[in-house]
């Protein structure tokens, strides 16, 4: 064959396979891959790679429903049906297939495992290259709402596991967002949100909370705070589009807020108005 | 229907629905999305993420191939086709469907439109809820290899669009990783590679390259080094499993390297060797 693909037992043509829409690598980046290039049918340092996938599953709590012997067999014999002295092999495994959500449970999806086989062309060894440089921003970029979000599935897992039901980032002192949603403060009668800067996704909740503080005449400071901030705080709430406003009592197992229903209540309650306005519920 | 997906025109359950494996979200992460709650059929705040998803695409250079009415009528459309009374809308737009390579070409795939709708249970807006907190340490798992690719995605494809091989990554002044190799440098006769933290993948070839300098007797020092010994090093390369060994004679329009063969040459040709000898080459 020229090339050949193939997902949890199924082969064919790279071009012709199809995958279920469901499987989270389609939303999250959930998986792990590794890659390597075969010479006359023999794939290079082939133990290696596959020590490595495994090892790297299990850094994200995946567990490969195949022996390792398997996966070299089931790769080999991919390998053998393509021509050509120089082939990429590549191969990933990911979480599995399953409605969207973050969090992955304990029965959750059995995980699938992918791989193709196709022509390689080896860079000259004797060349010599060009390269540009780039300053390492990769995840400052927070901002922008793409697919890559395995960190935000493990985070969220984590929340799962420990009874919860978000997970709130901080870098160093300062609290940013949650695993999928904003998170805001108000004390003393005041909102404190992040500012929209690289380190957060501009919530389009979060902005309608701002016009609502607006209109109600409660003060906004958006301007980072930290975490001894927020545990301090009057009152803590996350919110996003499918959360809504969600008031928080418990942060890594210490009482938080719930000390100022009068406002958090005013801007959930005129939430919750604008939504049935906008939606036409009666 | 009890729920609706939509691939690039098709339609069907969310959990039959197919999509080819070389869409590039299987591989790369390679899209953005936006998501809203639908109360009485109506999208919550729909404007608002249209105009975000619409933005976010900009900012990894995808052009949606779709105007932001005709996106809105399309995701109405099958938003009435479900039935409840609140509902989930989600939907993205990937890089579309193209054998797997990092950079994406000018006349690249035209970009793939997904969405589905599902019934939701709002969380109450009366409750108030559990929290945990971790440090935002997204991206400083590099020693991880998962499909969470789009930031390497993006510094290939400004390798390419420079005329370039590959994209070095620095953090400050330390040199990490390059957008899918390891970078190493060569200065007065001896090799010296970032070590094995989780700012780096830990590369294979990477790896057979210190056995290599060990056999050799070519001094080997892993640790963090700048982008000025970068750039003042006799010479430097860049390695991966499909690249192997490549040297480089030019970083950011500069001239670099090319100044130690010997050592070079002997790393390149023994790993060659290496190469030849397990994959049974003459």
């Amino acid at each position: 064959m020229k090339n050949i693909a193939y997902y949890n037992g199924r082969t064919g043509l790279i071009e012709e396979m199809m995958i279920p829409m469901n499987d989270r690598a389609c939303y999250f980046g959930d998986g792990v891959y590794d890659a390597t290039c075969v010479v006359n049918h023999v794939p290079m340092a082939f133990d290696d790679h596959i020590d490595r996938i495994y090892r790297s599953a299990k850094l994200i709590d995946i567990d490969i429903p195949m022996t390792k012997e398997d996966m070299k067999a089931m790769l080999m014999d991919l390998v053998r049906q393509v021509e050509g002295d120089v082939l990429f092999l590549y191969w990933q495994v990911t979480r599995g297939v399953g409605p969207r959500g973050h969090a992955y449970k304990n029965a959750g999806p059995t995980p699938s495992i992918w791989a193709f086989v196709r022509p390689n062309s080896m860079r000259d060894p004797f060349g010599a290259y060009r390269c540009i440089t780039m300053e390492d921003t990769r995840f400052f970029h927070c901002n922008i709402k793409t697919i890559n979000l395995l960190p935000a599935v493990i985070a969220n897992q984590r929340a799962e596991e420990a009874g919860c039901d978000e997970t709130i980032f901080h870098r160093g002192e300062r609290v940013t967002e949650c695993s999928h949603s904003n998170v805001h403060i108000i004390k003393d009668g005041a909102l404190i949100t992040a500012p929209c800067d690289n380190l957060i996704l501009p919530g389009i909740t979060r902005a309608h909370i701002l016009k609502i503080c607006a209109k109600l005449g409660i003060p906004v400071q958006e301007r980072p705070f930290t975490v001894a901030e927020m545990m301090a705080a009057d009152e803590v709430f996350f919110s996003s589009s499918s959360a809504l406003t969600c008031r928080i009592r418990e942060i890594d197992g210490k009482p938080v807020g719930m000390k100022d229903e009068k406002t958090f209540g005013a801007i959930r309650d005129a939430y919750q108005q604008e939504l049935k306005a906008e939606c036409g519920v009666k």
